[in-house]
């Protein structure tokens, strides 16, 4: 997308249309090297969904006869067919889509075709169609997510009672459950969600009737092509309206922290499926091996989602860069808005899926997980809980609970495997109760308030997050 | 802030509380490189906030007795008042601002200061202090926001009449009024209020309950923790609740996009306080000279601001960074949060400032505007769409004004300057009425719709704009 | 680029070739997700170069007969000219380019083509591939990048003379030398140059024969295959080698201070055809214009490279968040190394050639550049250097020329229209002598060491420039 | 820093020194926003050895009397002294480090003092400044990398013959030997220090004498003060010299790069101190406990070092974002250059302070090393050599371990578990001596070319490693 306005020459399809004020023809390699149709053919269908509108409107207001709409809308939706059909002849000499379609439209129609552009500009043109697609995308990605989601709360619901360890610094801290780990990720997926309806709100106004940078002089109706499109209003300034890319941005910024949390679960997954860890079964169907290595299953999937975290940072930088110091109004720069955008969008849909079919295809190995929890001392901190309970001072129960996994770790032994007369050694408090707290299934049950990993909390947290889906 | 839980030692304050399982002294140097308390001590006192919540819930439900919370109140209290006056011994050997506010209490309080961490961690302490904290700092650019936009808004008022030059590719291309260009930057700024409130409300959560990693046994009420210090709800998961950051990540991504707005707009006061456009006037105060050049008078506000913007920037790329590929829950990684946050907050907070005590300082030079705009051929667009107007096909009429245009340059004149035998020369449909479409003040007024240039629909603009403000 | 090694299977080509441990096939979606010969295929040429020298040297040390390297070699000669006629047939089962040739290879010779992979892997195979791929591109850009230079230090000379304003903070500061301002830009891309050289030293070392990530058991000899190839030497390392994408972040990081120089040039070209500064004339080739604004034309070029900064950034933050905690050697996430750089290859060297054509079809407007520098009082240091060269003490020189500048100002004068008698109410120092020092001339002659803005230095500087530039 | 040049008064030394064209004083939130002294006196013992420099060579020239020389050089190092007590009284409104210094040298010394500033300006002054800080950083830097890599190698040598798994995409893929391991790490860092060199190269120029941005009119001599001052050379242009920010940029990459080595050996630190892997003993000096729960032993430094490659990666994305755009020659923005760059390079010494203390110190379990090796598989591709070597094709040789791997997962196996008859099963071609090649130790000792994995080969490239660093 170059800038500004052009009609079309049904007679030189190629000659540039703004050519009267230059003495020499655009160098060739500058041709390709300005050029966008290459990418931004991709809003071909967006690209004349806002024509239809525009020209509905023009009719509606006067500017053009019904017969002339008439014969608009007929060509585009011809042409709408040919690209769908993949029948369309794009030429970069014509360098991008909305030039493309508008000397096919004329071409086909007749000089009627000319009339199309009456009251507007590439420049509100592309930043309608930009909108148009982004919200198509938002809605599919928002679908990906609640299928995500949903099979995350289901998996989790069925593992409410499944115990691993939790880990702080990647070392065992205290048992949680399986469910409730995952409810962890879906909190984050459920961030996500609320940050991408929020965006949708600002890219879903529309800027058409912005014309090239000042609005134009002719009796548009701003509202009606709003309407028409689905927007939700048309947005407020001109100047602002062609230059503005914020939404662009923040769908990345959305984007790059969905791809943050789905980096640090696929992080997870890398490591569950390790034989270090294995404590999980990822299916065969999204792994990959290796000809050399027979023995080789390799958790490709989560793997390659973590990588793509980079290309999204990436794009949300490349964003912010380019807007940076721009001076109103629109600015040639701004073609280089889509590539990433385009790309942010097709790896947030891509990734999304990719998890969405994978997470319900978990399969936990309980077992593996159970005895991970029990090492490591997981339980010690409910000693020192249980002591305090007794009435013993807090620093005074930490004393005892380090003396006793002191003595513990010299006999190998965990603090469960030791006996009464052993404990009582470090304390008098200690009483027979004392294995309901040490055991990993009174250590989680123990931890039962909102948020807790007690399973009936779980179970809790699952049926208010299906409320949440089901509410969407 | 390093890690997991800590109770106090009244005895040797700097003694690691965690050190029984430890058989040698951290290294000097690692104790310097992992402690946080230069620059956590400055949520000191939401910390203190925090724990008086915690504390007073922990009394409501009976795990402290009514004397042991007065006493922990009015020690903390005393210490919050020691660090308003700047009295406060800060350790390095404490490692975090939490370590050196228990420590602290105990050393005042006696042993009644070890019950404070009853039922919670570091994990979720830091995350509530620092959502408090930057709940403060929102609000505090909420304010500054509001007040640049009001004097944008007041100054756009004024200046509904004045006409400039619209730039599109920094070419001169229509002529729009400077209050219609300054409402575009308040659109901008206005998307920022939006998005920095709905970031408030996911910040607006409290993690106080999540301890460690996996909730605690003793019988917290997080909804009353929550309600004490006007959150709006608990957090939903505590795994998630001692990892996420998104809250930081989403406010730096609104920093971004601020900061990048207000580039846009410096940049233009640097272009606009040149002398080759010389378009306003920017007061004394916000510039500086030059001692060797006594000519100089250098805009150096606006150029530091635009220069911020890559400090913002790349604190967003800091923390998107950081949190990559953490597995859950809480890692050492973490503590790097908050000086990009910090300092996200502090720019956004000074450069809106800086701005706000600008913009209604700004003198538009008319004379100058309006000189440049009468440049260029700027009606060019009008004189077309006059001749579709009356009945001219668009290609034609586009040839018509392509050859007057020629026709002008070849006697520099401009189009308004030629006479009327000379227009009709190139389409006997030009009347006397053209030289009214040719004028700047007929240009701009055609431009008249939601979104457009006209004075008046500038004036609207205005209008809805303080409407909005007034709301908020 | 999945992973590992693989063999081919001529019977049915789409098999995967590690299939044995796996009990359900690849998903669809993960198959497409996974894929990565949509862009590696890019690299097949140097696949094949790699492969061609691969064999050759497992000829060599008997590992293959020569027969079998005979047949090996012919038919990867055949497949190269089939790529480069565009006839091979690229499936997406194949997975990528090594897996695409490995397996038309045996279709096309049999047998004998399952022997190519002996002592390899993909793992060092695909970065072999991507070293050359690169070293390729690097030789192009630093082509490009000279000719660029070369233009811009012709032009420089012949502009030796021509006086612009020097600006600090856009404000004009001093007189400076168009060819002066001109040697700025060529200085910035000497350092580019240097750079890329001591980033092509990297690139230079051959990874073939690492293997999977800890070498093989043949008896290679990677010594051979580096210098068949042209690399400088093998790598040291194994593991470090299959892992290692350093030379990608590093050349990103190259492309990025280059587009960075470009977007400063890029600015000023936009500012000076700006109708405000008017101080250059771009050809009309390297423009575009609008259709509906007929008087419009657009400085694209430039606009678009500043554009692309955005773009080469954000590959390089990509690439830096790839790789970031990825534990060694191989893991799959690296397969999303190679769109960035191919991207910030290819974009480095369009930019390059876009300037390169451009550069030297500059036409300095110089009566406007004349006219902006003798506006401004750019030449009241001088006076002050007079005034000190005369024994006043600098303090009262400054103080004696501000009250000449307000003086002139108050007359809408600049300093050197001033009489002597004026000018000598202020200090009875000032002598007829003043006005060489007053002049534009004098001021830019003044400056005359090297790096100065002296027309004999920038006339010293060019040769120097050549020389370098000759030595290449 | 802000602008241009500066003179002092030391009458009033707060005075603005460009005041003289201002008609009212600088806002005093302005003035705090754009003062610089808070961060860069952090160079004033670079300031005062640049101003020590001029002023010898300004003598030598003749500029200034041998007599005057003397006294700014006496006074210029007793403020040197009083900075290094930490007695200076820097003052907010003097701006910058430079202006402090010259208004306490004009103070001590009287008006002699006002002379130190002749031929020069800040911005040269300045560019000058941050050069030898940095280079001062970055020799600093090369030490540390020097010892971590002396250390590493040393342990390398040492874990020459011991053996652990190999890993691709997290999974068992190889043996390996934990020397090999470490020396992958010391490729990466070679590479850091060869980077850090070039980078060096390009910092060691000297901008002094480009003054404002166009070059003095005073005799200076740009050889003799860059001679002074250890430069290589004086740079070559004046615009240039005074807004390139080149080699901070460079540094920044240099250290992003640095830092994204240490996270990848600092996630593989934090997997082998996990229970899960066990591979190493951190010693305890350089983790933290948790007060609450006492079995837990974090690895914080490496956790650490991880986190703050983010906070590097910012800082590079804020410097390409400053520049960008930026034209000619200094501007205001140009201050944000100096946080970045300090805390990258801090960031970059401590953490390799950290590195270099903690290798040498990094223990290794061996048994749990080879136990893990022994697990998996790994040696299944020696297998398939084997019969390779043995005749058999490479497809029926990676069948026949197809076969052979699942017959053993079926009895909970290893290969080398298994017996000769059952092998034999599988291939007649199986022999007694497929044990060797079974063996971990046969799988390493083969791999026996530069850059593999066998013993030998390690402690060759140990024997490299440490010429390489011996002729540093």
């Amino acid at each position: 997308m170059s800038n500004d306005n052009a009609s079309s020459n049904s007679a030189n399809p190629a000659a540039k249309l703004w050519g009267g004020r230059f003495s020499e023809a655009t160098d060739a390699f500058v041709e390709r090297f300005t050029a966008s149709v290459m990418f931004d053919q991709r809003m071909a269908l967006e690209d004349i969904r806002g024509s239809l509108a525009h020209a509905q409107m023009l009719s509606e207001v006067g500017v053009l006869s019904e017969d002339e709409y008439g014969q608009i809308a007929d060509g585009l939706k011809a042409i709408a067919a040919e690209i769908e059909a993949g029948d369309f002849p794009w030429s970069v000499e014509l360098e991008d889509v909305h030039m493309n379609i508008e000397a096919r439209l004329t071409s086909r129609i007749g000089a009627t075709g000319k009339k199309l552009h009456t009251g507007r500009s590439r420049n509100d043109q592309v930043a309608t169609d930009i909108r148009l697609w982004l919200r198509g995308r938002i809605d599919q990605i928002a679908a990906e997510l609640t299928r995500l989601q949903s099979g995350l709360v289901e998996l989790a619901e069925r593992e409410a009672d499944t115990i691993m360890p939790g880990f702080t610094h990647l070392q065992s801290a205290q048992p949680v459950t399986f469910g409730h780990h995952l409810l962890a990720w879906n909190e984050m997926l459920t961030r996500d969600y609320e940050r991408l309806m929020d965006c949708r709100k600002r890219v879903n106004r529309s800027p058409l009737g912005a014309a090239a940078l000042a609005g134009t002089s002719y009796p548009i109706d701003r509202a009606r092509t709003a309407e028409l499109l689905g927007f939700d209003a048309p947005t407020e300034n001109s100047l602002d309206s062609v230059s503005d890319r914020d939404f662009a941005i923040e769908f990345c910024a959305f984007a790059s922290l969905l791809l943050t949390h789905l980096s640090r679960a696929s992080e997870e997954l890398v490591l569950w499926t390790s034989s270090q860890f294995d404590f999980i079964d990822l299916p065969d169907r999204f792994c990959t091996g290796s000809s050399i290595m027979p023995q080789k299953k390799n958790p490709d999937v989560p793997e390659l989602v973590r990588g793509k975290t980079g290309r999204v940072n990436g794009h949300l930088v490349s964003l912010l860069t380019l807007m940076k110091s721009q001076p109103l109004a629109y600015n040639k720069d701004n073609q280089e808005d889509k590539e990433p955008l385009f790309d942010a969008a097709d790896t947030a849909l891509d990734c999304l899926r990719a998890f969405a079919d994978m997470a319900p295809a978990l399969k936990a190995k309980k077992e593996n997980m159970y005895a991970a929890a029990a090492k490591g001392f997981s339980t010690a901190t409910d000693l020192a809980d249980y002591l305090v309970r007794k009435g013993v001072a807090f620093r005074d129960a930490h004393e005892i609970v380090g003396q006793s996994v002191s003595f513990a770790i010299e006999r190998e032994k965990d603090l469960a495997e030791l006996s009464l007369e052993q404990l009582q050694q470090f304390s008098d408090q200690i009483g027979e109760d004392v294995f309901d707290v040490l055991t990993l299934e009174g250590s989680v049950a123990a931890r039962d308030h909102i948020g807790g990993t007690a399973p009936e909390q779980v179970r809790a947290a699952c049926g208010r997050a299906k409320e949440l889906i089901a509410a969407r």
